[in-house]
């Protein structure tokens, strides 16, 4: 059997096991949320994520300017410590080059992390740099910390939450499609898109404000497309979701390329992925609070996009109230 | 200008500069040890370190038996944290996987990571798989922890101090000839020189041990080969160093070899690298007793090679107190 056969979720099902023995005993908690956590204290917990990005899989060096790539390589990562309502602390960067690249790359490479760095408050402390043959080869692990009673695992969905996003969806896959097809960056439209694609901003107020609340169930981060993500919290949670198509946020940016492209914004909202922006499931009883709260605290809207339903791992898809079928959705990095 | 103009460590010192900043601040200290530290209580600090190992680079697939490249990749990882005395916590994860890699060579990875994840108390919480066009990628992160007061950091090297090593050095590079000329391993000497190369093993025991003495100044563990690593403690500390060659621990194996295929021993001891073991500096007037005491603990010899000089920069090798040159020695991971 290769790996195509088994897929990714394939292969991690079938190692995490062997790995879970004794961390219950330890307090640790492993493979199966945003970030591993590891109790340092009676009322903190450590954080920890890592992620790795490589040349011509997870970005086209021709495509994406060294400073975009810098920022979103850390921000990626920020991202998953956003979803467990955390704040970073240190990060350690692992970089294999070629070595025919432009110092000013690395230079204009290292700018965009260290300005997303400042900003956020992270350190970096330490890493690792070797050459590569084949492309530029990017490993960021993120340290964080987190009042341990406000992390938001994806097992704590409840049947009956309300499904929210903490911003809009797609106009990152919309970004993509305009780089991949080659579509000129001149418009307004085109370049709003690009930038969505290649500068996530990591949710990280959202997520520690939103941690606070207890109303705040389970939390993710928008990384492979809702639909992939959604599927997460039902097979730690194990239950279904149902989706409203109409309730998505989805920019007038992206319906207006998608009228003009051709494209379908629906899928994009829904599996085209790299948003970085939270979901979260929120107790109803509490959600009109919240929901107000959040909207005084930022200035902008809690979307309410769907429930958690009864229907073990199943999204049901509905617009205007009427089922609706998708092609092949979300994001295997093998499959795909 | 490019990489290759620049090399590693010409990269690292232009890069960490502009990351520096309040890093004391926070009591937060970054690049330039094996590891990084975190204080996390009066008296314990987080030490963490990052490995990026990448195929046709670091490993030839085709040699390597795949459950030695697991335990080797973590391997590598852990002899950071004994540098630094520390014990490993947790282990993280980031692996980038052709999609036609075989099943069975993923489990019998995994199976050499999990051995000696459990030999030396890991616990792998987490981390990130994806496909990879051109080749295994795989970076560990490893967290442990340290009496903060127990640090060896390489700026603490005094004049007068020994060198000394906890271990034979120039096997692993004499394995690595051995592969590199498909020299047939059905002798003793080649299969221990091999299993050298292949299995190093992470010297935790001995580092936790010599962290308890404050005889001992500086310790880093031995990545890529002796001048290499003598001259990273030259650095942070201003010093120089003399080395006698007789003192090496050479393996009678690597002598046979040597021997037998018109290798120069001295050269790999000094140059070879990946022995892993543990180079530290120890005041003189301590010596003899922190020496005694660890031969009765481990029944194995602590080596003394050389000493400390005040020829900031330099290394000295004296054979049989003769000055002795070598060619082009090190390693720089760009240059070579």
């Amino acid at each position: 059997m290769k790996l195509n056969d088994l897929g990714e979720f394939g292969l991690i099902n079938r190692i995490a096991p062997q790995f879970q023995n004794n961390l219950e005993m330890h307090n640790l908690i492993g493979i199966g949320d945003d970030c591993a956590v590891m109790p340092f204290n009676e009322e903190e917990s450590l954080i920890i994520t890592t992620d790795l990005l490589i040349e011509n899989i997870h970005f086209l060096k021709s495509k994406i300017p060294s400073e975009d790539l810098g920022h979103k390589s850390l921000g990626v990562n920020l991202s998953d410590i956003a979803a467990m309502g955390g704040e970073p602390i240190s990060a350690y960067l692992s970089i294999g080059i070629p070595k025919e690249t432009e110092i000013e790359w690395l230079d204009s490479f290292f700018e965009g992390v260290k300005k997303l760095a400042d900003e956020t408050n992270t350190k970096l402390l330490g890493g690792d740099t070797t050459k590569s043959k084949e492309g530029i080869i990017i490993n960021f692990t993120i340290i964080g910390k987190q009042k341990t009673d406000r992390i938001k695992y994806r097992k704590n969905a409840k049947v009956g939450d309300y499904l929210c996003l903490t911003g809009k969806i797609g106009d990152s896959g919309g970004g993509l499609n305009m780089i991949l097809d080659d579509l000129e960056a001149t418009g307004e439209t085109e370049s709003y898109l690009i930038k969505a694609h290649h500068r996530p901003h990591p949710h990280l107020e959202y997520g520690k404000w939103l941690s606070k609340h207890t109303g705040v169930h389970a939390m993710i981060d928008v990384s492979d497309g809702i639909d992939s993500d959604i599927t997460r919290i039902m097979e730690q949670a194990e239950v279904g979701a149902e989706v409203n198509l109409e309730n998505l946020p989805i920019s007038n940016e992206l319906k207006n390329a998608s009228n003009r492209y051709g494209w379908d914004y629906y899928q994009l909202a829904v599996a085209g992925g790299e948003d970085y922006c939270l979901l979260l499931t929120v107790d109803p009883k509490d959600f009109e609070k919240i929901s107000n709260d959040y909207t005084k605290e930022f200035n902008s809207e809690l979307y309410k996009i769907g429930e958690v339903t009864e229907s073990r791992g199943r999204i049901e898809y509905l617009k205007n109230g009427e089922k609706y079928t998708f092609g092949k959705q979300g994001f295997d990095h093998f499959q795909s």
